[in-house]
């Protein structure tokens, strides 16, 4: 190995150890931490990102990428000079003052938006989300300045992601999610749900928990599950990666799906290989594919017939008095029911990405500069009646629910839904390969993720999005396996014909 | 505040972070990281120690400590650079190469010891421990020539604590405990402990967790509980505090008091003055105080009569069945039964020391280069039986018992004797300005914790462990506080006349 890639190696070991103690910090921030805790944790934490701060922008970094690119690279090294460069480039185009500024404005806009939607009132956040849009568009500018800057931002989550493709995909989605929607609602025959209703004991649930990791195939040694406010999947490495759930005594379908959809993450973590670990490749290549395999999971996979026959028993086990009555195929129904609402996280399949939509419509406007801060609101609820048919009653369950815009994550919702329609093209491709449908009702889920590991997982952030899906599917990222994946199950569901 | 002076405060500020990573993620490590994750915590933890030495010892520090020096300096800042040169000195007066291969050394014997341990096989660790040994003796004869080593190693636990302090104070403990224990066992009328003997529900004793941190005014929006191997406590920062406990079915007063000791070592944390945090003065001064304090509300306290009054009807109202026909007294006799044996861990007020005086000799023969650490196994068993009349069946529950000697930790036991010592000479000047055991009994803790936090908590590492004793106490240390405390508690709970 040449002596530049052994300096740069040496930097990114660095990096993975702040990156490490930053994730350590969080996870126990949102599991175990005493509640009034968040001072010293503050204080850290912006430390920490200082060294960072001064690892990636110090003199030593852009003199090893230059004095690297001399001598020939391996493929793996390649990647990590253009993964490095990449972060580089990001990092480095924002003067050190400016990024300070920007990091403190989102702390204050944090808390701003919670004061608004515990008040339901926008004007409480407005003038802070207005610097946070101004800024973003500015960074955008200075990263590069040829391109358009909403374009920009979807990269940052997804490389390689435009607002053309995005228009593309989500037109599709519409014209075949919209008709859909009215179908089901006119004529479709509602599932029974009453069951449902639980009480669900918490101690049923946790060990409904530990019989799904079980199914998944999680090496619980390298793998725990906690308990959060929000569940979310959080990698240190990778022999060490942590799922967290949420509990709710009255609804265990939203910890068991939450569950298998952190799993899928977590599997994706699991499975990357060892050369990777310490460099900057290691983790999932981006947003979208790794809501891919989260999704796979959690509706491809567990929201499908075969996976409920396969563990329905052991939920009936853990809870004979409220499943007694109840087949697995009842069961299926019922935690697959669609119907358009107003939050998003409580969506259902078919509904999902139309709120995805209301937000990808609002951030492109906004970063372009064609609408104003001030009207989200209007716009919101206009895009609400007009994708889901729903009214907006307040901002708070409207457009204050979402945390993202705090933090300047505006180009991160497409994310979503192109992780949902990946999703659906990757079982398309598996079931050419094997039968999936028949290896799930077995409750043989490693056929599902070695084909994973040897077609995506591996690969870390080595190669691109679009690569791995081509490697993966054969093909490039097509929407139509998902809408008619959509089309298909629920017809089925409600009966239509 | 002078310039170099606001330079060192930033250096503090990283110096900090960093520990404070270090702390989150050993607390992670002992209470919820997936069993075969130390793998990619252990790379973090090693690259982040290596941030901190470079910190330590780059031009920066020495630089500082001699500029911040020409100026006035407050008694705070003062205290401050005191700490941060005596670190400095520890740190850089051993060549790095030494450092880095002492660090490999002392984490090979780790693994050496615990499979030593579980063979009961001493000669697997000898020759390690022989290293480490060997190091210890260079690393004191580097800081500091002219002393004796084994007192450069005390002074690092217990700044001032000399062999000639020890020596004297162990002298006199010898005197008072070996005939206290003789009589004991002699003439003592038992105290009857079947009903300790549970089962005690996992559920009940967290409950019972819980009512004790009330009990003792453990502000719980600051401090968690948390569940690991062995009971400890960390502070990651002063509004920050995590203790632990080990919860065993058969033994609820395990628990139970691991708790009152740890919630000690927690109140000093939490009640350091602010001024101090995010400097190198916030946490607690020294081992041996540290443990005055968690010994005091453990022992002093928690072990009185009064205490199990106050406390008593909720322990009985978490455990009916277990104890209907108990009465508070009975209670309080049979947590306090004194019986000499083989772990230090497991014993009880009477015979700790005794434990930790085998380990002092041993120590103070081993640095001094008059003990071979091949004679460790037969002088240990001399030891115990002279001071404590039993015999040792094999190295397990004998020298292999304790994991200090593996990290090198020379000197570190007697800090725990003392500490136990300075815990009834703090008890004794409080019941000189309070009623103690009136107001314990009435559960009034806060009365406890304020003359603590005015007399000691507050002052941090600002103040030496002899300014703190003689500030609380208005007198110096003096082990015949201890030694009066244990003749007058055990001969009436052994009703000796």
């Amino acid at each position: 190995m040449n002596k530049a890639m052994q300096e740069l190696r040496r930097l990114e070991k660095k990096l993975y150890a702040l990156q490490y103690a930053q994730n350590v910090i969080e996870y126990d921030d949102a599991t175990v931490a005493p509640p009034e805790s968040y001072e010293g944790r503050g204080e850290a934490v912006a430390e920490l990102s200082a060294f960072e701060h001064a690892l990636m922008t110090g003199e030593t970094l852009p003199r090893l990428l230059e004095e690297v690119k001399k001598e020939p690279l391996s493929e793996q090294e390649a990647a990590e000079v253009e993964e490095l460069s990449r972060r580089y480039r990001r990092i480095s185009c924002v003067p050190a003052e400016e990024y300070a500024e920007f990091s403190r404005l989102t702390t204050r806009a944090m808390s701003a938006w919670e004061k608004a939607k515990a008040a339901s009132d926008f004007s409480l956040y407005q003038p802070y989300l207005e610097k946070i849009v101004a800024a973003r568009r500015r960074f955008a500018a200075l990263l590069d300045p040829d391109k358009a800057p909403y374009d920009v931002l979807l990269d940052q989550f997804e490389p390689g992601l435009t607002m053309e493709t995005c228009d593309r995909f989500f037109g599709e989605l519409r014209e075949v999610i919209t008709p859909l929607i009215r179908r089901i609602t006119e004529e479709g025959k509602k599932p029974d749900t009453s069951f449902l209703r639980g009480p669900w004991s918490l101690a049923g649930q946790r060990k409904l928990s530990d019989r799904v990791m079980e199914v998944m195939g999680i090496d619980r040694a390298h793998c725990t599950i906690g308990e959060s406010e929000h569940p979310f999947t959080t990698e240190f490495y990778k022999g060490d990666v942590r799922i967290t759930t949420h509990y709710f005594e009255e609804d265990m379908a939203s910890s068991f799906y939450s569950v298998v959809h952190e799993g899928g993450h977590a599997l994706y973590e699991l499975h990357i290989a060892d050369r990777l670990m310490g460099t900057c490749l290691a983790g999932g290549v981006s947003m979208g594919l790794h809501e891919s395999q989260s999704r796979l999971y959690e509706n491809n996979i567990g929201r499908s017939l075969p996976f409920v026959r396969a563990v329905f028993p052991s939920i009936q086990e853990i809870f004979p008095e409220q499943l007694s009555g109840v087949t697995a195929e009842e069961f299926y129904k019922a935690v697959n029911v669609a119907e358009p609402s107003l939050i998003r996280t409580e969506a259902d399949e078919v509904t999902y990405c139309l709120h995805i939509m209301v937000r990808y419509e609002l951030e492109k406007q906004l970063i372009a500069g064609t609408l104003a801060v001030g009207d989200i609101p209007a716009e919101w609820n206009r895009l609400m009646k007009e994708y889901l048919g729903v009214e907006v009653p307040c901002d708070r369950v409207g457009c204050l629910q979402d945390v993202h815009w705090c933090s300047g994550d505006f180009g991160y919702f497409p994310s979503y839904a192109l992780g949902t329609a990946y999703a659906a093209q990757i079982a398309d491709a598996m079931r050419r390969d094997f039968d999936l449908d028949a290896a799930v009702e077995r409750g043989e889920l490693s056929a599902v993720s070695s084909w994973l590991a040897e077609k995506i997982w591996q690969y870390g952030k080595e190669k691109s999005p679009a690569w791995l899906i081509k490697n993966a599917c054969g093909a490039p990222f097509d929407p139509h396996y998902y809408t008619d994946y959509l089309v298909k199950k629920y017809s089925e569901i409600y009966e239509l014909d």
